[in-house]
Formats: structure tokens, sequence, C-alpha cells
């Protein structure tokens, strides 16, 4: 039986033909460079996987991998010139190598490649993945702005976070999926069931990554502990304990959350302190659980074979676990 | 006979029923800003023709005719940032109104946008429209890189500058033309003859672009008279006088265009006379003449009828008389 690492170890063997340097090569070098960064090539595999459990062949969703992973890529290359983010994957970041104008033009081109490649698919195919994944697109950008809006807003709710990380991480996770889905001609539910679960995973998977920044162990986290807290980012901790604490420590979160101190210790301990007694710690744990667990319900409910079920069951578990 | 204003006014319509503003806002409106500007609407009217003269409804060209409109606006809002200009048509860009962020994820959304337009097409044509205009959206960014490329060389020579100019100007107008060949349904032959029409009416078109930033009329040219001067652009005119003129009027030259003088109005002349003095003016105007005649000789050889044609030729000569 095929596991992760087998669909992982494919799709990187067909990236890495399909990397090539060519004229100009100020537009195409920037694009091999963060390509080659590496990452986990989650969301690949996840197409892979799905056309797969869904009785296709993934051989034959490698190209739509390609374009998701590529597509994942341009909005990295340019969210980070919007962040001002210097690394990506503890390396430069595009526009910090080149140039602004560098990752601006490079990361069109890759958009523009992401729909390239899924021209290998007949016609009626190709309709159906273009409109899943130009709405995906869409979306992700609506996520990336509604990001930034929170950034300089003071009121932003639990719902109104939950669309955001919705809208920037979750539904390309689950169109990903819905994607192999169509590849392998399942039927409308199928496809509507493993959009379901993967929007269910993608949550829960974000809810955790700022559960991390805070409580995470820095052995297995992957990124710098504390984070966010320095950042001064509103996660879904923040909005909850300012929900829940009591004036006090409202007043010192939000007082906490306007400076940026050299040495940030001390800062981080608080706001931890603060997390964990307004009880927000505790309702996030919640949170995720409750999308982990509608995540495998949703999968349940999957009409496919138990035993290929159980590669996606194996990569929520191994995704929330951080072993993927 | 509909005649190029009726095309224009049914495709302004039928844009504004399709701009709206919609949430975010930080996202959307800088797209209904820059879609409102105006423009002479030159390519969604040439998609709308081509569908017309090759026998095909101009009706069933609109959402094609939107979507070439909307990459068009997509590239200047992206191409704006990368120039740092700070106008266009005369009105703010948008990474002036707003800023640069703003700029990077309107422009994204907008090139998606112009993907999601096409789904209204039947899966067939649908397919078709999409790789060509892949294609396109790719040689433009191509453009895009070699002119800033070439801004920093000094062996540009005339093959390089037109293949420069073929990829930013010129295949977008061709690319526009051919998708409403590929809406009413007419031969490979009928879409490559009008294509070929495109990229040598655009070629013509951008050389004279050149021309008449030095030698136009002020009242008619539509922008500022000597600005590619100022700016020490590298255009048709000076490649040709680095390669006519005589040693010192080179020299002279080379020596203009490292400097951005206050009052450029000395720099304006003296550069026009040696533009003139080298034969490069001239030459020039042959290139130009070259081009438009090609054009219209390749339009003889479309199979569609005289009266039809005839609309086309009339933009052709509308277009070079800077009326259209």
């Amino acid at each position: 039986m095929p596991d992760i690492e087998f669909f992982r170890g494919c799709f990187n063997s067909y990236l890495e033909n399909k990397l090539s340097t060519k004229e100009p090569h100020n537009l195409y070098d920037p694009i091999a460079y963060i390509m080659d960064l590496g990452g986990k090539r989650l969301r690949p595999i996840l197409t892979l996987i799905s056309a797969d459990v869904l009785g296709g062949k993934f051989e034959d969703a490698l190209d739509a991998a390609l374009a998701i992973e590529i597509f994942h890529n341009f909005s990295l290359v340019h969210d980070d010139i919007m962040d001002a983010a210097p690394l990506r994957r503890g390396e430069k970041t595009v526009h910090k190598k080149w140039d602004i104008n560098t990752g601006i033009l490079s990361g069109d081109v890759m958009l523009i490649n992401s729909y390239q490649y899924l021209e290998n698919y007949p016609a009626d195919l190709f309709k159906s993945l273009l409109k899943v994944f130009s709405k995906t697109a869409i979306e992700v950008c609506e996520g990336q702005q509604y990001d930034m809006d929170f950034e300089l807003s003071d009121q932003v709710t639990v719902p109104d976070y939950l669309k955001m990380i919705t809208y920037k991480t979750a539904v390309l996770i689950a169109a990903a999926m819905k994607m192999g889905a169509i590849i392998s001609r399942s039927s409308e539910k199928s496809q509507d069931v493993i959009y379901d679960y993967g929007i269910n995973l993608g949550i829960a998977f974000q809810l955790q990554d700022d559960y991390l920044d805070a409580f995470g162990d820095p052995e297995n986290f992957g990124k710098q502990v504390g984070g966010d807290i320095i950042e001064n980012k509103k996660t879904f901790l923040y909005i909850r304990a300012m929900e829940l604490g009591t004036v006090e420590e409202k007043n010192e979160l939000k007082n906490l959350f306007s400076i940026k101190p050299q040495n940030p210790q001390d800062k981080i301990r608080t706001v931890k302190q603060i997390f964990t007694r307004s009880g927000a710690a505790e309702v996030t744990r919640k949170e995720i659980e409750k999308y982990t667990q509608q995540a495998f319900q949703i999968l349940e409910s999957l009409e496919a074979p138990e035993n290929k079920k159980e590669v996606l069951k194996q990569f929520g578990n191994k995704l929330m676990n951080r072993e993927v």
C-alpha cells in the first residue's frame, strides 16, 4: 500500500524534471530558486492521495499537484513581499535575494504557469479543474487581504478570524483534494465530501499553528516559538483572550501587543500566562479538537475503500502531530 | 454596418455592468478604480471585431473581450509598480493612490478574474481560449522582464528590441484577435492569419509610439512628447541612432542618455537632431511603414467578406493615425 512518503517521493521526482531555467534568467531563476527551497509538499501530496483514494490513477493527478504547489509558492512569494519577510524556510525570500520587482513578476509567471500545467487534461476535466482552481485562488487572495486588514483593526471577531484562515489556508488544502477527486472522475458528492474534509483539517491545522506558536515544543514546531507574539500577530489565542480575559488581562495584553521589546522573553512569558489564565489556551485546544474530529467524521461518510481512506486519516493524524 | 465606435460602446456598456465593489473593499476598490479610468479599449474592441469578421456573433465574444481588458489592466497595475510610475491616464496609479501591497494583491486578483470571465464558454472553446491566453500572458511578463533588463544593458540589438516589443505589446493585440476568431469557431488558418495581422499591427503601433514620442504632435499624441527622452528610455530611435550615427553622435547621445537635467528642453532638441541627422528617424518611419503594409497584406489573405474586413482595415488605419 503506497504511503505518504511514497507520494511525496513521486511528486518531488516529477517536480524536479519540470524545473528548468530558461530566458530571461532574471525572470525564471527566482522561480527555480523558490521551488527548490523545498517545503513539505503537503498540498500536492493530498491531490495525489485523493485521486488514489477515489479510484483514479495518482499519476494522472501529477500535473494538478504541480499546479497546486506552484500556485502555493506564487502566493508565498507575493505574501513575503507584502509581509516584508526576509526569510522563507531558513533562506532569503525572493524579493530579498533579488528585489521587489523580481518578486512581483516571477510570482505573476508562477500564477500563469499553474494554469498551464492543467492544460494536459481533456477539455471537460480542464474546465472543472480550473473553476475550482480560480475560485480558490481568489479566496486565497481575499484571505491575505483580510489578514492584512485585521492587523490594523481592534474589532476582529472569532467568525471574522475563522473566515480569514479558511480563505488563507484551508481552501487551498481542500481544493488540492477536490482536484484529485475531479481527476478520478468521482461523483460530485465525493468531491464535496473530500473538500469538506480538507476545509476542516485546514482550519484545525491553522488553529494548531496559532496554538503551537505560543505553547509548542521548539524541537518539533519547525518555526520560532513565540514568533507571533513578538510580531504582535492577532492569532486565535489573542482574539479569545480579548474576549475571555478580565479587564486587567485585556488591558495588559493590549499594551503588550503594542510594543516590540529588544529582549522579548518577558513579554512572551506574560502573554502566555494571560492566554492560559484567561482560558483562551483551553478554548483553543477544544476548537482544534472540534475541527479535527469534524474532519474525521466527514471522512467516514466518504464512499471509498476503507484501506485507502486509512491513508487520508493517517495524513490527518500525522499532520496534527506535525509528523508529516 | 457596425463601426468601431459601435463596438466600443457595446464593450463599455458590458464592462460597466460587471464592475462592482465588494468585500474586502481594500482589495476590490482599486480594481474598480483602474477599470474605471477608461482607456481606449483597443484590445477588447479587436476581440469583438474579429469574432464578427469571421462570422461569429460579436456578443459571444464579450466575455473574452472582458478577460483581455482586465488582463491588460492587471499588467498595467503591476508594471506601474515596477516602473515606479506615479500617473496612469492622468490619474494616480493604484500603488500611489493606495500602496504597493494593494497594487500587488489587487493585480493578482485581476489576473485570476480574467481567467474566470472565460468560464462562460463551453469546455472545448474554454480550453482553446485558455491556451492562447496563458501563453500570451507569459509572453507579456517576459516582455516586461526584457524591457527592464534592457534598461541596464548597452548591447540591445534591433532583433532584441523587436522581440521585446512583440512580447510586451504585440502578442496581446494578436491574442485578443485570435480569441475572437476562436469564439467564431473559424478555421485554424483564419486564426493564424488574424493573429499575424495583430502581431504586425502591434509592432507597427509600438514603433510608431517610439517615433511619436520624439516627433509627434503634442495635440494628437496623448502622452507627453519627449517623455522617453527625458526618461532615457532606449527606444527604436535610440538603438538605430547608436548603430547609424557617427562616433561623435553616438558619444553625445550616450552622454545625453546618462543625465536628467531639470530643464530637459535642450536635451530633447539635441537628441531629436541626432535622431534625424543619423538617419534613425527615417529608418524608423520606413520600419513602421513596413510592418503596417505587412499587416494589410496579411489581411488580404483572410477568408472573410470584404465589407467586414474593411472594418479591420479601418481599425488599422485609424490606429496608425491615432484616431481610434
